[in-house]
């Protein structure tokens, strides 16, 4: 198979077929410490079991690619097409998102099988298309973007199910206590000058719909933090009453800690006067210089207000990303909990936890949603939700841009959310 | 072993430990066509997963015999003192009901272990102690019916779960159906004569406390229908609008359909105008011959003031399956779905499914309960629910007593309840 | 107008239709020291505006009197119809219960002019037909007890709807407090033989449907206390970790508790660790030899858990209420809140508060319900709820029988109910 | 007295004091034709009485002005500082919101005292410090500012408590109908250039805080229609199936009106097949001429993607309301519902229901609150909600500015709220 679609991983050159099974291969390495009880656990309706997620990145493929251009396709199952249907109303109707841990049949089994009839057929289309056409191309580089998405969310999924069990099980028992002793670089700011900037994603480089068209913005000038808020810092507030005092909250926040006794992140627990968080590797004391995590965007921005600071807009951050000072240092292991701030520079970009900008989640100027049913992918969404910037720990390989921009509703948490602090010049 | 406590089972004389042991045996057959997502399945906070059965029934015997009576015993995990503790308060914390199908941890194949490490010890019970004690004896036969309660919620519990897949996957694919041209046999009125009669469960044999004491009550004399309700039956009466008409409902029972939008019994589906029925052996066409069954106590109450007659009291069902008209097919072999009415007498007593009476479910006069912990067995749920006599097909053998009261609330109908009717003379 | 149905009342003979006029001006007595906006409160789905109380009485005199009865009457307003029924399906369709507060219109006036137009109509009826017929005393006999149980109910929401204004306003300003250093009258025990009773109302007087027919119950012998349960009695509970041991609970009962975060009787406030609570005559300090008051059946149960002993039957409560201990002090002046009790004999069955007893509230053997539309009046009620009986201090003169059967909720406790103790012999 | 701050009305300068003045009895205009039982309704959680409106008005000026400020002052009743304290956390506790319908104490009467109490103290300050300081005149604008925002609620929440009242009372019987034979002006598009705008109010005018700092945005060219959108043109989509095709919809509003079975606007009723509006003048007919009014954003912006168009930013709006060809026709008299549109130029700016825009309400950058306890005036709301500009019919006069941000959750439509459609060019 002549490769029609090169592009760069760890200095080599991929075909995008071969992006396309390396991200596959991704989905099932990250479920091998699972067993079939935990792989169909849906905790809120808010997260999916494990076994969802394996199916419907299938079904993305099979909907979107392989029964539209592929003739010789074989429907796996008619059922599941309803079944792993997540939202799109285009394609018809959806089981209902939060009954999907009482999907015990089909069985982890059949869905694994599913799976590999899928790559079968994908394997199929692009021998049959020796050249794929550049639709057919944007239409894997989705699903395979899409698959990435998913191999986060199956993280953060499984994390929360796993949360409410009171034996704590640990996701991998391989101990993310290495950088126990390390101090967490000092805070510092970074001066960023007034100006017309262009945001957006390139033209050259594949990207969500959401993040185009590019569009010039006028930004006024702003200071960055160089680095996450710690526990420690976190602490502070809280030891300050910042759970206690409405002063710093947004209304509806504080109506939200208050109707759910919320006194801490998400995952913290206190055993004994000393607090513990549950993370992937099992229940462990806090360490004061790991990057806070699990913040809604009602304690980023209680937080932040307390400080006598704010968050970033998407345009700042954007823009400070692509500057001199950006610095992400390369995690050589993939990591399950960020790790505390190394080294020099704007750290922890990308790679630790996703940063609430104080931007509400809205269309760009002149935005257009992606073409036929998958149009329904992003545009839909925006309303109610918040922009976060970077990436996390759980995000995998070869999936971030600095224009990507990610959005949750502002009283969520499960997902690997910290704080970066920003000040008016 | 010697055997300390004969009693009879298909003229077989059988040791309390033999019915310990073919009564664990049996809730594994139970689970035998069942994967370990099967049974981690919660679909309501009513429901349980079958994991947590097979589990909670062991940590009866673990709680209430092998800690406080075998010196020897070893706890097989302290997590699931409180993981698997129905509703005891006498014996400490409990894990929140509707989140027991988040327990994927412990795996099924724990579980079985945790069974099997209970069973091993209650069989050293009965060695260590050549002659268990009066005391023994009572809380074993106790752990042994409260497991045979179990194994028939097991089946509805799973049932439950199932009907919400679209699939509708079978429990046993061995087919209900070898009775499809049976008419069911016409319906009778048994007369009963007022009388002084002593109701309640006979000193000799074993029984649950909410069947204690035996005691005289003033029945005045009434007609009872020699068999129960059939499908045929109840869709004259939902032709006869039966569900759009309040004047034949129960306040409640008006609020509760008109909520759940509900015309039909709970498992009834209508697909293309005709109705189908789910089952444990999967969706099929409603038999017209077989009794209703999943009926809610609003529905019986609504059905029979729409046929102009009456639900009957407990204690007249109790009269009445003790006369000479009492009669009972044995069923050869166990079925997952009551059979159509045949033969002549009093017939469907307890072998298809249970009857609402329409008695509150109250303590009888000078009612006390089990003594120690095991006392929160029964007498606490005395209010809100309605009794039920009989027993289904789902009943295990062994179980049931003219005397045995079943109980649940007026709305609930995911057991396998039927309606016999009643008449003032 | 000649007398057509003569009684007595304070051993004056009246004609039933002063009987009318008399219970028709006592309900204005009643809401005489409340403006409009008082009048239109409702507090709770529950509870009524005493505005819709006002209206609602009329609307049942001209519903089931004067539209069927007197051709020459004029319906007030046709939206009245459908704004004032409160539950008969067989008349029509119902304005939303929980919305009746926000009837502003018709106002206060209009709602009096209402009434005034059904009284003089009724009065006309009176005339035209010099002799009423028996049926039509029996529904005007209905119209007049429907009304004064109306009157009780009023009194309970006004009450209820004061009670959430941080202001506490008294409904009655006259002081409650004559009593104040009176000490309760000793509790003793009466005994009552084993004998079979006829239960139920007398041909000869009137009754609602739900205390027919007469008929006969067998009644153990048992034991039952000569007054009510004192909130000196009580708060010895209440220091006893009442709340606090689920053993002495129902399970219902304990999840109500728990849920509510209750720790007291319904309407006790606890300021500056002081007990108050509050009554029609503002908030007070409780008094010891008072009566406890507003309690729920679960608590009522609890108490008598916890005392070792248990609630009567409704039966028991009966042959008791018959025998030559009944023994009822004649309030001269109405009362607002219930007097220590006081004398000998079998004390406080009528005029303090309602006493729960343990039995469901269920048709009696044979019951039928009223004929025609007013048969909707007390039978759909019967599941799900608890007999009290006796009577209150808010409870109307000449409303009251030995047979007279009360029913709520076990969770309520808005309206006057107390607790009497029985015991086992 | 002497006037120490003069500005323009109606080409008269008036005093600050006269402008209070006529601004509080505005206000009780307002209720001429309401009885104390109206003034009284709470019909939904987001609504507040007649009543509590009058009072709470007045508390602001009480707790902001007269207590900290006249030295003099004696408080009208303790309790009003909790009862009519609707969100300031810095003052102190709060009576809970959804109660506000309970509180038939104080009565209208006390209120309408507790408002002249409040008055005369306004005005001796204002005769005491003869000389107003800067801080006063602020705080009093500020009063006089938030009494004019709830003149126009007081007008939104009478309409929705009438609505639900089936005899659908009519607010003012002064006809609305004037205008019934206009046809509306035709749809133009005006042309605006790109630029950088200063966005804002400005430093000489009285604003809320949300309206400030001025600052700069860059706005790219776009197209603005010259009127809102009609019914006439709402029907349509309507008739085009607008309520039953996702692919208009935002996702959180698709959710929205299914569970509301919502298939029009808020106050629209089908009756005979025929379209009705409740308004302030009673039910009547659907006028096609006038501007659709009561939609929800989710709303608007499905009938915007439906019309293949969007709505404008804030930034665009108000761009376009300081251009040549804003045009706002002066209504001679105040009106109830918006009127159809007359005339050329950008028309319906202001006078006659809000617009929503795509803008999330949101800081300006650098804003800053009010100082002190007032600084809870705006900022705490900027989550979640979205940013309407204009003006309504119900808006009273002297109260808005092209600065001015109005600003609702996306899913209300109670307030008197329209759609004017935008275009990229």
């Amino acid at each position: 198979m002549k490769s029609n679609f090169a592009f760069n991983v760890d200095n080599s050159e991929y075909s995008i077929c071969e992006f396309f099974k390396h991200t596959r291969q991704y989905t099932e390495i990250l479920i091998k410490n699972l067993n079939a009880e935990d792989c169909q656990l849906q905790s809120m309706p808010d997260a999916s079991p494990v076994k969802w997620h394996l199916a419907h990145t299938s079904w993305f493929f099979e909907t979107f690619l392989l029964v539209p251009h592929l003739k010789t396709y074989r429907i796996f199952s008619s059922h599941f097409q309803v079944l792993f249907n997540s939202y799109y109303n285009g394609i018809g109707n959806q089981f209902t998102r939060s009954l999907r841990g009482l999907l015990a049949r089909p069985s982890l089994k059949e869905v694994l099988s599913y799976r590999h009839h899928v790559d079968n057929y994908i394997q199929d289309l692009c021998c049959y298309y020796s050249e794929l056409s550049p639709k057919l191309i944007e239409l894997l580089m989705l699903g395979i973007h899409h698959e990435k998405q998913h191999q986060e969310l199956l993280l953060m999924d499984i994390k929360h199910a796993f949360s409410i069990n009171p034996m704590y099980p640990a996701y991998s028992i391989t101990s993310g206590n290495m950088h126990l002793n390390k101090i967490a670089a000092p805070l510092k700011w970074f001066n960023f000058e007034t100006l017309i900037l262009e945001i957006g994603a390139k033209d050259t480089e594949f990207s969500f719909d959401n993040e185009r068209p590019k569009h010039k913005q006028l930004i006024q000038s702003f200071k960055l933090a160089s680095r996450l808020v710690t526990n420690m810092e976190y602490l502070v507030f809280m030891d300050n009453q910042g759970y206690e005092n409405p002063q710093y909250w947004l209304s509806d926040g504080w109506s939200n800690v208050k109707q759910n006794h919320q006194n801490a992140p998400f995952y913290w627990i206190k055993k004994d006067d000393c607090w513990y968080e549950f993370t992937l590797n099992g229940l462990k004391p806090i360490n004061l210089n790991e990057p806070v995590c699990h913040v809604s965007y009602y304690e980023a921005s209680a937080f932040a207000a307390w400080a006598g600071k704010r968050l970033p807009t998407e345009a700042e951050w954007e823009y400070a990303s692509q500057s001199e000072h950006a610095f992400d240092i390369s995690c050589k292991s993939a990591h399950l909990h960020p790790h505390p701030a190394e080294g020099e520079g704007l750290l922890q970009l990308s790679k630790e936890a996703w940063q609430w900008t104080c931007s509400a989640y809205l269309p760009y100027p002149g935005f257009k949603p992606f073409a036929d049913v998958a149009g329904e992918y992003n545009g839909k969404f925006m309303v109610n939700q918040i922009v976060l910037r970077g990436g996390s720990c759980l995000t995998p390989m070869h999936h971030l841009r600095n224009s990507y921009r990610n959005f949750y509703y502002p009283h969520q948490s499960w997902m690997m959310s910290g704080i970066r602090l920003a000040e008016d010049t």
